[in-house]
């Protein structure tokens, strides 16, 4: 293929100005949770605009709406990039997704590095955002640039849809997709996703997603916080209530023990459970990257289906509790659980949050508290499997010989990518997931990265990607 | 008695000086918790130091020594201020303790008004160390300014013992007592605290207080953050163990679960609980104040028994988790838990911590996790009950006769003041404690506040009890 012999060639003097440009991108602060930071998430949506528009991609930035916040202020949500290229209707087309918002990050939650300043430390690029999504969406515009470069047409129509509120739960991004269902997405015939990692040392092609809803139980009794020793054996207090309510959600062998919310879970079969023993998932290797003894499980089948085909339940911490080093001896007044759980095939979120709601409710009423007990949720983004026969995991499964001349492995992810179902739901199209992140890149986490390699094969990867889908 | 009618009308024109001095108090953010602000702690020391020498006292700023920090670092803990006015080996000394430090406090927990910025709304004086102690100490400086004003004898020796790390466990003190017991303390007769708060709107003396142990229950186990959708449902999360620990430490009733901690508890007599029959406490009125529909017991005695004289179990908040607004699908790698427990007559701290240590470890074997728990404890003060026929209850009684006309109430305080079991044990001296804070002051929560009338009428009492304890 001369394409890829060719792209190695031209990215390998490329790699720094590659390196900046994650520099640039990872500065940003675009965290989407915090909606003070939604200035940062526009800035960081026109420079992406900017540099496809310099690329010769038109652009558009599509108003998705407004937003209630918990203040009661109403305020518009960042917008979502939508881009093409100049195109033949004789080719086919193919659509990109991405995200250029963050997980928040700050330096003394334990990076080694600032968080917002791209570092090189033994071949690896560490920075919020290097992984999860900044870096493999800058990793496809590289890839076209390569075309670009040496001039070669690119053998497919390209179109970008470029979102900024992805850790948050994609603020109107369902309902722009069914709003343009008929016009911006009628002539795609392929979406490929970018959002997630690999599962072992070597490429794989994803082909299912784990949902998620994510869980505020507020418990709000006294009119304030009060001291431990002067009302403390006299009043209910909400932590000592929302303690009992977080201990009810799973057991210690992960189990959830909220009735019912496991009943729709598609039972194993014996070919699924042999898709599994094919990967290289090495289990010494991962308990060393995580830093753990044991895990829940003691197979790499079980270990793997515990992350990819079984739901869980994590519990993430407590807003309104003494959260700081030292001592404070509070009584807090008004506390807030958070939770979340991944849906696998066929559970249903909104049955799900409801049956998250009888059974807080049941525990808080067994409390007989005089605080008052709410329960909201937010995400719910449903599970996704996607179909290994067709052309876009043909096309992958060729990319990946001819860049890592190995054949990919089949994986699933534990992560959620809201956008998987929504696309595959609203547009009926083809949608496949294409990871380039290592499996030890730490999105969401602390020293999140990338490695220089990862960023650089992944490149070549799309660019050899998007050749071999053109001939599929 | 002439000394108080003079008090009275020298102190109403003082008023306005004695706002400002509070105010200039209250700006110096004197948190002890925070070692890094002990900087603060020295200038508020200082300031004390430098008004006592103002009004002809003498003043030692005595070094306790060094304390490790987290970190490793050995830093020299603030000293303590030791003081004394000139005086007459005829007559009785009397020895004030009080502390300059203060509870943290921050803006966004939810004060109405900046912590350190002294705010007067309604006849309150709003502002962090109002009531707890910065305030309780200047009234006792005032109450000497008034019989300087006047040009009237003080009837009694005064020395002061003013610290800067109470809120945080007082180090070096008990130390620098036994050090000065032969020295500084030879010629004490009476030592007095006035760091605690009515229990209802009358005047009271206090006879009683709890002791207090604080617990840090650590979880660690992977090593670094993770994200919940990539390994949720394979690793033993830190936080599920946390939860189950702190879960497993008091139930819905209040009831401390942690076997044979309450065994030591001095049991209930029937003239002690007449004592608590005579207290004006208006159980209504406190679940106004605290914003409760029912209190975990039900009657007037049983609310003040558990408060004050019953042990209780509060769980203040998790460190290391996701504590702030918005969502964060995070596993966090390591936490830590706080919870302390309130020990009364006759409870035995270490002892305590011993059952707390053996508990945990016995809930989190139980676990099976691979994770380490780590369970460490500071403060371990004892519990105090003082003795009603002593002198000083006496005086005290008469003094609040003069000042408010009418009888104290005799009431315990549910807080820790460990220094009061220090001194009795050390010193072997006469030892009350005579708060003039009201009981909806917040002390240790946002919007701690004094009232102008206890400010005043508590400076009052304090120049009038000078005078009674010279007389008995």
């Amino acid at each position: 293929c001369v394409c890829v012999c060719v792209c190695v060639c031209v990215l390998i003097p490329a790699a720094l100005f590659m390196f900046q440009r994650l520099a640039e991108w990872v500065a940003v602060q675009s965290e989407s949770s915090d909606p003070a930071k939604w200035i940062e998430v526009e800035k960081m949506l026109n420079i992406t605009a900017q540099r496809i528009r310099e690329m010769g991609g038109s652009v558009e930035l599509a108003d998705v709406g407004t937003q209630q916040l918990s203040s009661g202020a109403v305020v518009p949500v960042p917008p979502v990039l939508l881009a093409e290229f100049p195109g033949d209707p004789k080719k086919a087309t193919l659509c990109i997704y991405g995200h250029v918002d963050v997980q928040p990050a700050k330096k003394e939650d334990g990076w080694a590095t600032n968080p917002y300043n791209l570092t090189e430390i033994s071949g690896n690029l560490y920075g919020r955002g290097a992984t999860d999504n900044k870096g493999p969406v800058l990793a496809w515009l590289h890839a076209v640039e390569v075309y670009q470069a040496i001039e070669q047409e690119i053998p497919l129509n390209l179109k970008f849809i470029i979102e900024g509120t992805e850790e948050s739960g994609s603020f109107g991004l369902r309902e722009l997709i069914m709003e343009r269902n008929d016009s911006f997405f009628a002539d795609v015939d392929y979406i490929v996703i970018s959002d997630s990692v690999w599962a072992s040392r070597n490429p794989a092609l994803t082909y299912g997603a784990r949902g998620s809803s994510y869980f505020f139980v507020e418990v709000d009794g006294p009119v304030d916080d009060f001291h431990s020793g002067v009302y403390g054996g006299s009043i209910h207090e909400p932590m000592t209530d929302l303690i009992a309510l977080l201990a009810s959600l799973v057991d210690h062998t992960g189990k959830i023990l909220i009735p019912g919310v496991t009943d729709d879970v598609v039972p194993l079969t014996d070919s699924e459970r042999k898709t599994y023993q094919n990967i290289s998932f090495d289990l010494e290797d991962m308990k060393k990257v995580v830093g753990v003894k044991h895990f829940l499980q003691d197979t790499k089948v079980k270990v793997l289906m515990a992350r990819w085909r079984h739901p869980s339940l994590s519990i993430h911490g407590i807003q309104g509790a003494f959260s700081e080093p030292g001592i404070k001896t509070v009584i807090p007044g008004r506390v807030i659980g958070k939770f979340s759980i991944r849906h696998v095939p066929s559970m249903n979120p909104p049955d799900v949050e409801r049956k998250v709601q009888e059974h807080l409710k049941q525990v808080f009423n067994g409390l007989r508290s005089p605080n008052r007990m709410k329960v909201t949720s937010a995400i719910g983004a449903k599970p996704w499997v996607g179909k290994l026969c067709d052309n876009q995991y043909v096309a992958g499964g060729k990319a990946i010989k001819n860049v890592f001349g190995m054949e990919p492995e089949l994986i699933r992810e534990g992560s959620t990518v809201p956008i998987l179902q929504d696309f595959q739901e609203v547009t009926g199209k083809s949608v496949m997931m294409l990871p380039i992140g290592g499996h030890d890149d730490g999105e969401h986490s602390k020293n999140e990265k990338i490695s220089r390699y990862n960023f650089i094969e992944g490149t070549k990867l799309f660019a050899a990607y998007i050749y071999e889908l053109s001939q599929v």
